[in-house]
């Protein structure tokens, strides 16, 4: 499935749950939410449970979490996207583009 | 381009430039750092300028950054999955499934 | 108790349990969640459960979860800072003198 | 000056510059921003400029920027807390009580 495809598909589907109605300051704040899930999915995979409240689980599991929530977070940029009307296939070509000027700014700025 | 042939592109420009050696903590890190900067960018677009260090912008130049910030998130999420040998269609695939399922337990519990 | 002293008890806590070891990223990262936990909180109280994973709770019970995340920033702040060798004194002075003077030349801009 | 005064101080301040109408998500996003910049100052002071939109700083100037940067955070969470009627001192002795409490549960823990 191209990203096109899952950004619509995703879109949909917040449309048909209600989930459309939250304003941009919501979208900002529930992406803080996942990245901060994403922070603590990282953290029990590399330094493990330090936290009373929390189980140990297995490596596969831990994975298993981290995906999920980079899978969140790249849900929510999809949806903050598709608030201001800006595709996900426009927000990678510009990052390419992007990286690639910077790239050669900083080979040009070597050579002078 | 797929968005498997953007991640390995990403990664790739990443390898070379060197930006591949920082670990897990960092990403999130510059995670962060790019999170903060789309909540910057959303806020010019929404409230504008409050702040006497930020000079006025088009509202062309303003989604524009936008669309940027989106990027930078988005690339920073492909390194960090790249990091634990994950690919963005697993990561994809993941949301959709989790969507649907929590989709279908919320319509089962409904009619309970 | 003030807030120099509350930034010493909670370094030494910390030293205590063996958790300053972890280095500027760590703490980063660990701020970074402490946010999202404080954004979950505020969405808690203001929108409440939408997510199955979450149980319904009480209005003090909601209010004390944000009170205990917005303190865990406060720690995660107070060592961050800590690990520069900067005062929690040193940070609130800085800010009030950097809002006095943004007021201030805001004043004096609206005047000319 | 206790941190009692200090939130009483900022509180008042924001009030006359008419910034206290901002809710939760607005304040959670404006927290959102302070946090990714001060993981661009640490960022700074621990790999240094690696972008070219950055220039180089002393180091006195980054530590700067890194104590102005905390002192944003804080001051967002005063002012979250404000919206909710929370006193910093009530968060503060939370802090305190849930550290001791998570301790005392581990060395109980332990001995196990």
């Amino acid at each position: 499935m191209k990203e096109t495809e899952i950004q619509q598909w995703i879109q949909d589907f917040y449309k048909q749950r209600g989930w459309s109605d939250y304003g941009p300051f919501e979208r900002i704040a529930f992406l803080t939410e996942e990245v901060g899930e994403t922070a603590r999915a990282v953290r029990a995979m590399e330094i493990g449970r330090d936290r009373p409240d929390e189980d140990p689980q297995s490596a596969e599991g831990l994975k298993q979490d981290f995906i999920e929530e980079l899978g969140d977070i790249m849900g929510n940029v999809f949806i903050l996207a598709s608030l201001y009307d800006v595709s996900i296939a426009e927000v990678l070509e510009a990052h390419k583009n992007k990286l690639s000027k910077r790239y050669n700014e900083s080979i040009a700025g070597g050579q002078s």
